[in-house]
């Protein structure tokens, strides 16, 4: 007769499960980590905990956060504001980048906390996560950083950074879509968004082996990432007159944004997905690739993101290149030999 | 070159596999139903979703709830009270059922929300969840009930109770640990905890593959487990002088408590676990069994539940007696045979 016999997970077996995640982010053993359900939840986590610590019992009610930000995190800071907080959101630059600047002007003695992603996994723009540290350091904000579109793409380590709280989704990683987690400086608020819930092992043995595998690849997948952009770079430009490849400094090693001329995104991209060709455009839970290209100021339907991961070959990056140019050689001649009629 | 192509989950596919978690419980298509990453969401969902639509925008701002809840509904409600909310929290009988005396006293026009639990695990008490829902009714007052003992166990219907939010977690049916969901009724307020969070469709497919087979189950659960239950009692009363069994009056299927004479029951559960035989004796997120004794004016040191499943044999049942009779034996034994020193 054996029953209800609840999986206790001893301290050892979760702090061997935790060490490839704290190495992947490059965190000591002194900092705090929690599993989550998902990045979204560790995001929400860290707003929540400044509101309960920072805004109300000290009074440092005002947040600040970038317009690029994806919906978890803005949605999260609407409900601050519901709750009596106020959120200012930053603008971005041509470059991709916050204006740091406008950033640096709304900082008041009441500023709890600036949180902000790494990078953008759609325009692949990298911020200037540290200098904005240093800042938020200097003026004693708590400073989130969410690396989930960086992580095992770009070296860095939590904690040499003047970073407070980094989150992370396991999505990006290849863990199981429901996971993610969050770090914390050992003297920063952390309060539970989920109260009395136990400790949820099998999703932490899952980020803690998609960790382990990002890990051994983290070397070489920022060289092949590049070599393999390069590449695919390189054949759009030969093929695709006038094609142009937006942010191209400061961007991680696994993501191209082109524009192409004389189509519109959508119909290209039902193209190519019907060919097995699958371009970033996303929308469920991202902003949409044109919002977020409109933010830089760059106005155009015909903008398509496309990334590469450890599992991309060589292969798949020219049968890529060369469905794009078929596909949007047939799509500009279909659109001339439509009459306008409008 | 095959990128991130997030997996969009159809409605049609929701639906297929929401089917058998809506017929486990008993709901119409009209009710609205989620998805969660623990019961402990689900509930907290439920709370919070009362805190911003009933307290912060009517005032309601009373919640009340029972002494012998576990830890996610508890410690949400003190959440809550740090919000500024007044939580009452009401006693239990000694049948071990909601004193609804006081807890009928304890209503004013601020009551916004009673939560409780169907049943309890550890006790296998079921609460009178109907009069407490009818009763809820008439006032005007959202209730809450928290299924996730009950589920599998005992029939009852979401669409016939008058009850508003029902919540479960996923482990009790045997889905993966990190999996629950809530129901609400169509016009009651539910916002998200998480926000900007996608479908969770692997979740959502291990809740629905988990229903389905307790589905299959629900009629022969019951009768089988109280088969082996009794069989179970009865072994224990033949052969153990001075046992008591508890809450015989109530109770779920497949609990039973027992109080065994001169034995400490934590030494008794130590002996019975190297033997294979898991008693509940919980701590983890749940109350201990021996507070919840003590809630309904019960001071023991010596009990323990155990619980039966679909997957519980008669030999288990009977070997299991067989190890209890012979641990107990040992143990008064052994405490007669050491002198008292103290």
């Amino acid at each position: 007769m054996r029953l209800v016999a609840t999986r206790r997970v001893s301290p050892e077996e979760e702090e061997r499960y935790q060490e490839a995640i704290f190495r992947l982010v490059g965190a000591l053993p002194q900092a705090r980590f929690q599993v989550t359900s998902s990045g979204a939840e560790a995001i929400q986590q860290v707003l929540f905990s400044c509101f309960l610590e920072k805004a109300r019992k000290e009074g440092k009610t005002h947040f600040i956060t970038s317009c690029i930000e994806d919906a978890p995190l803005l949605q999260m800071m609407k409900r601050c504001e519901e709750l009596g907080c106020t959120v200012h959101i930053v603008p971005v630059e041509k470059s991709g980048q916050v204006d740091l600047a406008a950033l640096k002007a709304l900082v008041t003695p009441r500023t709890a906390l600036i949180s902000l992603s790494m990078a953008h996994g759609l325009t692949g723009v990298i911020q200037p996560y540290e200098e904005i540290g240093r800042f938020a350091q200097e003026k004693g904000i708590l400073f989130h950083l969410d690396v989930s579109w960086g992580l095992g793409k770009i070296l860095f380590s939590f904690a040499d950074l003047p970073v407070d709280y980094l989150t992370f989704s396991g999505s990006w990683i290849h863990s199981i879509p429901a996971s993610g987690g969050i770090f914390a400086k050992p003297t920063v608020p952390l309060v539970p968004l989920i109260v009395g819930s136990p400790p949820d092992l099998p999703t932490l043995a899952a980020l803690s082996s998609a960790a382990r595998l990002a890990l051994l690849a983290l070397d070489g997948v920022a060289l092949e990432c590049i070599r393999l952009r390069d590449l695919f770079e390189e054949e759009l430009i030969q093929k695709i007159p006038g094609v142009q490849i937006l942010f191209c400094e400061n961007r991680l090693p696994n993501v191209t944004v082109a524009l192409f001329p004389r189509v519109h995104h959508e119909a290209l991209a039902y193209f190519l997905e019907r060919r097995g060709l699958y371009p970033n455009q996303s929308g469920m839970i991202f902003q949409k690739l044109d919002k977020l290209l409109a933010a830089s100021q760059i106005k155009t339907e015909s903008a398509l993101s496309f990334s590469f991961s450890r599992m991309t070959t060589e292969a798949q990056v020219k049968e890529g290149a060369r469905l794009l140019t078929e596909s949007i050689a047939w799509l500009q001649k279909m659109s001339e030999d439509v009459p306008c009629t409008i």
